[in-house]
């Protein structure tokens, strides 16, 4: 059994790890910590897992969490994990952390973004993006890995196969991503008040601000082989669970939807959580509760441009479920273990 | 392996089962069948099952079904399984039945409330009701289970330790009950169309016309050892998922909220999936994708009454889970099995 | 033009009133004030009334108010009114409290519920309650009305016409009330975040515990002439906008719902926003966004119980607009104006 | 009074017309004609407008139509209206029509998307493109008015000033546009079932392949004095009212967020339903219920693109709010004349 500890239990990516967990063959809870709830019972802060599990928040005691524990999931806000990873690394414990201290490779980046001095830069060459599809091998060597982002999941495994196979215009890209509520967390804000949310739909960042540009640009970047950017703007959707991004680009020469279908059947053909639809539509519902990917693509003759459509439940492959994804690779698991939910349709 | 075949598979209620059955260990499927879908694959007709399953819906075959299943669940209109069941019993398959054909003992208050002649009144008599906290031992040995409706479910767990202890008036009892859509299944209303549900709220049947009055009204009859009737009221509730259930009795004597607390836990400590709340009431989010009964009473001086709230999701432990459960106890393995999901939350 | 003022605009309920007062075609705005967001533009705090109206949100200066006001509306929380609302009566201004400070007649009532003293046990006994359909003369006489709450404005109409023939045993009432996220207001809290309320329906508060119960007991008791106590348990509905409440009676003898009917169609002949239905039963949305209260009456002889459905928008008649049409009767003009406002719908 | 009859009364935007004429001062109502409710009172099909209408919908009847009306709105499905509208125009009676048939100047171009002939050619020249914005004399003077779609009033609104000013490349455009479901009307879909839609957001035409986009391109075209074409995808919100589109080009020069928020404020400074907003960005509940249009823009100096973001209630500024704001135009009164409805917050 693989012993588990989370670092930040009680936020909606906290608890979607521990009740995939939970479900998971090969691992044990060692250790939930949370600031806010220390001392009292999980399953009272989230009152859906009663019965299931009986563990108690506990304040973040290195010693305990480094004794018995193969490999920690921090949860906590940017500017933390970078100050704590080490602790866990220097003592054996492999570490993957959710949030966004250690995703960027270029630390002036992170630092031009998130406003704050890096402080482990030198973990920063160290840690793995964690998207499996890109980083399989890596990310089974690695001590620490960089879990991606929600919105740039759903972004750089829509875009992978067009831009390794280079047949579109690398200044051209547009992405229009739409997120359900719960990306933004458990932490109360007037625009996510019920009554203010429902039955309303807004952009929240336009003209480049959000931070998940440059990250899903340094892999673009990559996968291109030059440094693009990209225009991106995050809206908010009136449901709790998903995104669903629209991406356009501009091709270098004309070729089918068809042609691009099967491009994109053949580059995901071995990978167990990405889903390319033929006859049918990517839709968030369709992913809601499981760790899959949907993506469709379509070409439009008359513009000369192609749009890829993907969809992924934000709490799964966007955060918990890709993480734990990882740590079956890490361990030398079957990928899929505890990974194999069906969406919970409707 | 239990083989298992679903009558019905393409309603909510059969892709549930389907659903619950893909991660159920000890379960392979044999034959889905569907008369508006057949020759589709599922995952045709559901894609959110692509890469779960990748079975064909066909037309009922008895042969093939019988020759290659242990077990069936039927998930059709009322009216259509007893005209069926029998195929299967007589050789050798059992039967777990979604509908409402063999759940009111009476044939007579069958036939009044659904208007049609019943065809097996025989098989009434052997069905046993599917509700495993009150008919564990009758399940183990059914060939043919009438899987509870959802509605009733809700309220006889909510109502049954009150009943049966003989506490409250029996002339008394109200029942307010609120569903989300997916109870009324796929088939397209004016009253279901997202834009005249959504941002609504409406009962949507009084004074005691709802087809589910008579079953609660048995169970509870057989709990409280006298014949009696309620009051029933269900609404439609603008959300997916969910029954939630608001009882009101008169006591027949003061009893403080937290001796009834203790009578709930102590009446259902054995049982898996009831939770009785004490710090907070029940939720249908905290149940979610889960097989749970989540149950709260609440005790008016002032009154009287006592108010008991209980909540499910309305398509496992309201449909799908339940008639799993059910499977599990007939053919002798852990309850749980297949079932141990915790809810999905947020 | 009459001069309004509104005390406290800035929530849900002083935004409601606005929106209305800005269509009243006999009504000029004096003055907006706010705690929280004195000194900015009212458009600014709501951009939904860009270019509707111009005003600032002020602080509150009792001297200008008065000098500039025929009638302010004092929309505060509970506590707050009572101290303040003397300083515009004494000088001549009508008032209009849209809390709970001036409903109970009885101050040990107000004090127990609301675990404060109260600071002007006088003006209790000179306000009016203001349900027109019930008080219209003495509301027309008013200096001071205290507007009903919304839960009680969907009880007291549904109830009204049988308390008031004597039909139903007054031990016997039940109150099942159901209501959108905004009549919690704009405050935040985690169980009105969207990511917790939307796909959930949950009770909040069983057994007598909320404070409209009295208000309730109140006027259900001067209906019946006599002191009678109910049964009160208030959910909460994903949704904004709405209540629903579900009544049940003991009839005294048998009736037809038909003859029920008549009677409320009767009792409610001369009341320009009471609707009562006969063929469809009452939906939240089909008043959303007016001043109008949808009843539907049924029979059960089975149990001897009536059950009342009955609707409205709890922002408008459940607060704002009953306000308004208050307004409208205190200064003589036809109770209608700025009130025939169709419901949105879809 | 100008008297006013609505062919196709029983659809959304058939209701809606109702709703606000209802409310107009200067209209009464002559006719409702409805092919599926036709004897039947419109509160009965619609039972929110019990008590503000009593009209009984008719079969179409020209002759009595043509006899009490001024003005018709015809709502109906494309490839109706272009059969009949010249019975209205031949005998002195102006026509609104609400569907595509006369939108596109180009007969090929409406032959090639909607795959039938068009029967009035002669008529689409003298339809006048019913957005105020930018055909207010033509409106004037018309005759026929051609009411824009949905989608296209909300891109329209939002491309037209960078158009005019010549200051984008005009093969770059993107419109990424998200509906709510009102927008595909009341005919019952699967894909419009609550149970399917709710907590789902999905795309459902990409690739060019939405009939609104020649509308799109032709009056952007006109704009540019250029012919262009634009890429487009529709998508459906979980929510019932609202568009929100979000438009992409590539800048011909560096100019700033300011410089462009001043030129759109100078461009719509004499609009009455145009908001430009410079501190928040749009959302669609801003907006519902109202006439208004919500417009912010963006540059993004590291990919030289502007983003704009438009957002308005479908049924009101994109088909029956515009309409009867064309009507008041058509007839000489003020055209905010029963318009100046301030939106439904929350």
């Amino acid at each position: 059994m693989i012993r588990v500890s989370i670092i930040g239990a009680t936020g909606y990516v906290g608890i979607e790890l521990l009740r995939i967990l939970i479900g998971h063959p090969e691992v044990s809870i060692a250790h939930l910590t949370s600031k806010t709830y220390k001392g009292q019972k999980i399953w009272h802060v989230y009152p859906c897992l009663k019965n299931f599990i009986d563990k108690t928040c506990e304040e973040m005691n290195f010693e305990k969490i480094v004794e018995d524990s193969d490999v920690v999931f921090t949860a906590l806000p940017h500017g933390i994990s970078m100050g704590i990873v080490h602790e866990f690394l220097d003592r054996g414990v492999k570490v993957i952390d959710m949030g966004a201290d250690f995703r960027l490779k270029d630390v002036t980046e992170y630092e031009t973004w998130y406003k704050i001095k890096h402080k482990s830069p030198d973990l920063i060459k160290e840690a793995v993006y964690g998207l499996p599809e890109l980083y399989r091998e890596e990310v089974k060597q690695a001590r620490l890995v960089a879990n991606p982002g929600c919105y740039p999941t759903s972004v750089i495994l829509a875009a992978a196969p067009l831009l390794k196979a280079g047949i579109v215009k690398t200044d051209s890209i547009i992405v229009d991503s739409k997120s359900g509520t719960s990306g933004a967390g458990r932490s109360l804000r007037l625009d996510l008040h019920f009554s203010e949310t429902s039955e309303s739909f807004r952009a929240y960042s336009i003209a480049g601000s959000h931070r998940h540009t440059p990250e899903i640009e340094q892999e673009l970047s990559l996968l291109a082989e030059e440094k693009l950017v990209i225009s991106f703007t995050p809206h908010l959707v009136p449901m709790t669970r998903g995104i669903l991004s629209t991406l356009y680009f501009k091709l270098n020469y004309q070729v089918s939807t068809e042609e691009l279908t099967n491009m994109y059947i053949d580059f995901y053909k071995r990978e167990p959580f990405v889903r390319i639809l033929k006859d049918s539509l990517p839709q968030t519902k369709s992913v809601r509760g499981s760790n899959c990917c949907d993506i469709a693509v379509g070409v439009d003759k008359r513009t000369g441009r192609v749009t890829v459509v993907s969809a992924i439940d934000n709490l799964i492959k966007g955060a918990a479920g890709q993480a734990i994804q990882n740590m079956n690779l890490m361990f030398g698991l079957d990928e899929k273990t505890g990974l194999a939910l069906p969406p919970l349709y409707p």
